[in-house]
């Protein structure tokens, strides 16, 4: 079978299609077909060696859609030929520690998505929801979880929220704004690209602001926000959690999921003087990926950046290096 | 009445006793005649003008413990002479926004224990837990209450938790040993000080660090913890809570209730990738006043670190400002 293939580091032009030998589910697993494939900043990061523990080759790939290829022994179903979707997730012990090991993660060590065919544990393989395509289907799994834990189990989210959605554009961030709109919050998102800030408009998004064009970006949210956010969703660390945790709203929660800047350097009286929940999050249990499905079930839809196809796949990850993205981007497998 | 005033800043020396008129309590308030006062860390930085919104010339004192000398208009009880101890935190909305002004803190500007006599909001006047002396009872309001809320309502401590309390020595943490301690976790505690680790020892902590002997002292802490702590409760800031949050173990909750060395550098990545919770708290509720008295009549004993002459006033805060003490300084009144 056609698969992308990683063999050493060095960013996203190392990654090519090979031929491989197609992967035989075991007992417990299930054997899809993928249709589509999309990628996750872990994908990109993985190809410049900037990821825990990591074991080559490989084929990358958490995300995945496609259909019921074989069962493995002990597998009941679902049938042969049943659209479905893989959640990434391998482990998870509900209630105890969360991820620990990058390990636990389809696509590196274990080989994923980006592949004619993957081997999933059956646990990890749902039914795609109805009136998705396969290129939604797979924009879903490791973002809309991620986005999901974050801003649903950690955020708590309700429709009196003003939520703060920083550097929206990338695959998780979206989904968050989706997540904001669809339970009727107020929206404030922020981006270095007027582009993806009218995007973002389009999907709902009630204050869009440009960090790179207004210096005190913060405190422009704060001044559209009566008095700060009262929940912040963000992945950027450095220097935009700090400001962040300055802007909250006494009693906000201020989820984070990530730290593409770097370090941060934060004014504790901020945390205790206002009462923050500084909550973090990294992907999300089986529970949650069940009810991010539910929503999209629902008629939600995910935002899909751009199709490409599987010779593609090194220029897919520059797109995503560069930050070029609005929303997820996808690969083309059958 | 006798008053200790504070007139100007400049430090704990600007203390002084003064002849002020004796308050009356005005309706729905309650006259206590004060027997002890004690101090917080809150009554230092006034006189240093390192706090919010400081106006002067003012009575300090947050903690205070005496009789009912007389009922304000509309105030059916207790009786005159019952012995009471007050809530300082004056303006509380349940379940809404904590402290947002430094008005809503007995002891400036509103005037304070400090005195022959005292006027507080009936609804902030306690019946003092039986048992406890007054040196004992005026111990307990401020730090008391920030510790129960720190521990319990933010910190959700259970008898299965390894706590590290950073700092042992100071009131509020001293607090949090017994509250460990009394619920049966396993607690660990640092302090630059071997005396007060001693202390702390002889008060159940099981392990005891001296911070300023072992440069890797989280390190230590992690070694003696298997894992880490599952619950850290922090009021120095700065290098300890980056240091605090590389240690905790996954999914731990890590309380700040203060930063008294500044700001903080921290690894957003520590945060995300352990799903931690990193908590504000200040002061605490009327619900977290009750329930830390609770635990007071169930026969919990604070920590009185020594006991100053009103003449010493002066001296009391310099304590304090040295970070002598372990346990709380009080100022005998009456």
């Amino acid at each position: 079978m056609r698969a992308v293939r990683l063999n050493e580091i060095g960013g996203p032009e190392k990654l090519h299609v090979e031929d491989v030998p197609q992967p035989e589910p075991g007992p417990g697993e299930i054997l899809v077909r993928v249709a589509r494939a999309a990628y996750n900043r872990r994908d990109v990061y993985i190809t410049q060696g900037l990821y825990p523990g990591i074991a080559l080759p490989v084929t990358p790939g958490s995300d995945g859609a496609g259909v019921v290829a074989a069962l493995g022994a002990g597998v009941a179903g679902p049938a042969v030929g049943t659209r479905v979707v893989i959640n990434p997730q391998l482990r998870w012990v509900e209630g105890g520690a969360p991820v620990s090991a990058s390990s636990s993660i389809l696509g590196m060590p274990v080989d994923g998505t980006f592949a004619d065919y993957c081997v999933a544990p059956a646990a990890n393989v749902y039914r795609t929801p109805t009136g998705l395509t396969d290129d939604e289907a797979a924009a879903l799994p490791l973002a809309g979880l991620t986005a999901y834990r974050a801003t649903f189990t950690r955020g708590r989210i309700s429709k009196d929220d003003v939520v703060l959605v920083t550097g929206v554009g990338g695959g998780v961030q979206t989904f968050v704004l989706l997540y904001c709109k669809h339970v009727g919050a107020r929206a404030i998102v922020t981006s270095g690209s007027d582009e993806k800030l009218e995007r973002a408009k389009a999907l709902g998004a009630d204050v869009a602001i440009n960090y790179r064009t207004s210096a005190a970006w913060h405190k422009d949210v704060r001044g559209a926000s009566d008095g700060g956010p009262t929940l912040i969703v963000d992945s950027t660390g450095g220097d935009t959690l700090g400001k962040c945790l300055e802007i909250a709203r006494p009693c906000a929660r201020v989820v984070t999921y990530g730290g593409t800047t770097g370090d941060a350097t934060i004014r504790p009286f901020s945390i205790f003087w206002k009462s923050l929940d500084v909550l973090g999050t990294s992907m999300g249990s089986p529970s949650d990926f069940a009810a991010m499905l539910e929503l999209f079930e629902a008629g939600l839809r995910p935002v899909v950046d751009r199709v490409f196809a599987m010779d593609e796949c090194a220029a897919a990850a520059e797109r995503m290096l560069h930050s070029e993205q609005f929303g997820k981007v996808v690969l083309a497998i059958a």
